[in-house]
């Protein structure tokens, strides 16, 4: 089995730190690569730069379909391109928020997310929404440190996963960016409750999904997108018949 | 006061449609032009084309700044990149799904959604939720025809307004579609409940927000994204002191 | 296009205040007047007020509609009789809750509403969810000022606004009462987030459903109410076959 | 005990019905009677009506309070005025379309409700998601038949009961008007699963409610309305200090 | 009509103080009798307690049926084995959370539930989803004090009741537990809203469907079990043609 | 790791089953046993078999815990008993309705639940509310069948999951209950969407929970319950000090 892990950011410190808490968790005899798109932003807190990420995440799902990857794990938590990366893929592509909310809810039974800026933190209240976890989830919280800084900011960090479970009863947390991913185990141990990295969870939900045969329906929503003409800098990023998706 | 209609798809015809539609219901005194993106796909109609549909209406709202332009709608139904468009704007931004539901909960108690194609109704869906009409919505229905083919398609359309009104008990459609906005009338005439174009309705209001001098608070969620590398392609989209966003 | 704002209430130089904040925002070419019942409460802060304000506003929208209106706002926080006028109204009706509260929901992620007396909130809720805001509205605060002391409150207005804010993370803020309509300006200025006057916000989406050509379905809920004789102190208010409402 | 059912309608023989019903439920030792205002609507039957049914039920609630009941049922499916009522009542008042959720809700596990004409529905289903039964009811139908003709159209009420049994899956029905009192054992015979008239569910829940010692709370939402000028045809409604309600 | 209230635990004294409070406030003419298990915990303070209180609750429905008992009331606040009651039973079934919630919800706005330990806070919350009571309910709070320990600790339980109405805002107070019976009217007395026993109201709401003739339709989810072999200790609970539970 | 599947039924040729659909995905290094318990009923399809399935099940976590297993699927699709589970086991428990359910929701938009017999749906719909899937889960279906006789009706199985694709739109489909296990890849491959069963999905999230390090709080909800009496027949099911469960 071939997992492919996609940074979605260009920085590759992040890259590696990401392959690194994967395969700590893939089963023996799962292969396990990260990578990182060609063009967009140094890290992601933002909107916009969750949006500028996407074409080059596109292009990466592009190449690794080409090289038969049985499924894709996206490391930024704000699940950048989830969708339009699963009409791509032949096998599953899971977001780290989705796999990480995913794995809490089933460990316990009220999470809360602590994450980076306070700014990401209205994305993170959507995708919660979006996954079905508006009860599960008990708090949204942030550290308000940047992405890039986390690792040196533990200390920040388990203070608010402390207030998490003494102000809103968290009984699980998790940790809202891809960059706190080695910081996991640490954590844990200091807050007393599980504490879920998405980069790990991601890893083995799309391992499991694989193991199950599952991939999604042909059909319907994420089915390859009708042939379409792509212009300007983005040309190369068309659907042509030969070839699922050309990238320049 | 000056609003940017910006058809996110690169397909000339589509654009001036747009241009039209909203310069009909603007108020004496309200400047309305309509322009489109240099990149990206021709028509959008997956999850794919969505994503690359936003770098090029992000270099738009770059440029209507510049410009002072307003208020800006989004005038493709899966409201791409709205988030990331209100990080750059000052003014509001608001996207023809987001106004044509506002619109149609204003005149009824139960909407129906018509839209293009199956594949896009559960990127409706999602917008239904995140902009709190759950209750509201009582169905999403697809007349399975192309974007750029719904002019012709007047009939379809039409037949699957009717099922709305008549198996759903909708009482308010909304239009599922920017190339829709000009039947607006013909299928209102026909269908007997009020026929909602998201066009016209996010030119409305989004007139109505900047006479009531709202904008998005300058701290949050949708303050300027922080300065940032951007490499690759999409070198040219980074954020600088020296100036909100240098498109290349 | 006649707008025409009803304050449900008997007090004169309410309805002075709210005809001014209207007109303050209306386009060139919209007529707005402001009118007030001949009977009923001096102000209304209870349910039990606000049933008894609702035969005298069905009164001025059965005028209204001689005099050929376009559109109706009604001009008190519950939205009493909303329902009951749209089946008398050829056009569109619009309380100012919920116009205030599509209108913050259009600018920020989450607002609060901030209301007079703590006994009226659970109404505001019911309205919040009744429109769909449950997700949106992150808090509902009361000042525990009278609807007729509101003008000289401000501060206690102000400092509710920022614990809004500050403490339960609203980016937008409704004002809950008309006659806090002239306090909304300042109160932005103060607290640093957009803030939404009722009355201004039903005035311009009232316009822009007159605007779109939109009006409720002819059958169905908001359908002229079956012909029914009316005895006692409300003789006078049956529907007639020659007329669809005759006040005495 | 003393309880009150209130016909918030002006037609005697519903009154009298609604009498008989809820005497056949009350236990040993409690006093029902049954009354009806001096003002207002002969049917009930779209918002309008049921605002101007208002005024006659407050004025009986008003009377009643004078003479000591304990309790009241508002006898109409739109629960007109019961927010209202209970500020001017000391001891609880329900809605029969409140009180026949709660018990179908306490017996069945997915209730319909069938009611008579088509327009109602709207109200029907707004007082569903008010009392939290959202996920509880899985239908609201209509028959068709106007309130005052219910009583001779049995065999369409049972048929539209079927189909909220055959179709929707219900395994518990709601009569959903008050003159549907006399029919609810017979239709019940007929289709094989609870069904529940909410004059009689009314009687017993407040009766049970007097029995359990629960009254609104003194302060709060349902505290006395403050003491308020009342102006035109409602002069006489006002509250007083010496006085809770002055009814001419 | 015969009531009986089952302690599914083994307590006798807390059998007594359940029958007591049952008593009181059942009708003239009503018989109420309260029984325990032959085998189960002393106390019920977690789901494995729960679940192992249920097959004793079920051998008393089995033998309050062959005893002819009309309505039964299970006196837990976990609700325990409730809908496997409803299979045996020929009459309704009333969980005391679902009877303190249903009257709550009767009489107040929003409720909040003060409960016995933390740990059983999953259990309520979950419950007042199931009943509908997501919005109704404000808080779930616990005293941090065991079941059996409950009677001499009403200080602690009535500073938690205190917090609810004044932190929370609740405006009524559900005991969460049935060892609290007793303490209900001085709780009450103290925090100025009503308190509501899960017990007391448990009775009356039991009574209320009798005397409506409603119970569980004899088909769909709570029909009879199907025959069934049951081995091992449990051998004696199963279903026969003959005897619709024939307990050892 | 030791991984061990419970069925909570006592039939055999059920347990085998199980077993086999759980080694067929599990991760080389991982071993699987399946267990089943010494009393209870042949099969589980109504409450009253699920509550008394649950002492055999918690027995079964007992003597797992004695020999050290690292996690637990209960194979019942009613996830009979395992919040009770959780107390006593030191690792993960599963449902397989919990476990087929996050599957579904990981490859597809809208699933469907199909299982056995129509009585069953109501308690399948209480876990899709419990878990978060109420917006995820379009549709529960049963296709009338008795657990022990699934295997012979495999037509009747695709044709109610093909109605699921057809009628409901679903894109995803859950089966409702462990004794469809091996059927699920030939329902697959006729109904042309994902079908996910629970065993194998079971299997697959706790061992992927077990590589995550993830186990309950061991405070809170999951706790160990008080040590505390247990009498009658279920004597022996104590918790002491010196044994978490002293199975008899």
């Amino acid at each position: 089995m071939h997992l492919r892990v996609i940074n979605p950011n260009t920085t590759r410190a992040m890259t590696d730190l990401i392959g690194r808490s994967a395969r700590v968790v893939a089963a023996p005899g799962t292969l396990v690569d990260a990578v990182q798109p060609t063009m967009g932003p140094a890290s992601i807190e933002s909107h916009y730069e969750e949006a500028l990420a996407v074409p080059g995440l596109l292009e990466q799902i592009a190449l690794g379909e080409a090289e038969g990857v049985d499924a894709y794990v996206v490391a930024c938590f704000g699940d950048p391109g989830v969708d339009a990366a699963r009409e791509l893929a032949r096998g599953p592509v899971i977001g780290i928020a989705q796999a990480a909310m995913h794995a809490a809810s089933l460990v316990g039974r009220r999470f809360a997310v602590v994450t980076t800026l306070g700014r990401t933190t209205g994305r993170a209240r959507e995708l919660v929404d979006r996954y079905g976890f508006r009860d599960a989830c008990v708090a949204v919280r942030a550290c308000e440190v940047p992405v890039l800084a986390i690792d040196g900011a533990r200390a920040r960090l388990v203070d608010e996963c402390r207030r998490a479970v003494q102000q809103d009863g968290a009984d699980a947390v998790v940790l809202g960016c891809a960059g706190m991913a080695e910081l996991c185990a640490v954590v844990g141990d200091e807050v007393g409750v599980p504490v879920v990295d998405g980069v790990a969870a991601g890893t083995v939900l799309a391992q499991s999904l694989v193991a199950l045969g599952l991939r999604p329906a042909a059909t319907g929503e994420y089915a390859p997108p009708p042939a379409k003409q792509m212009t300007g800098l983005l040309a190369g990023f068309e659907i042509r018949a030969d070839a699922p998706v050309a990238v320049a």
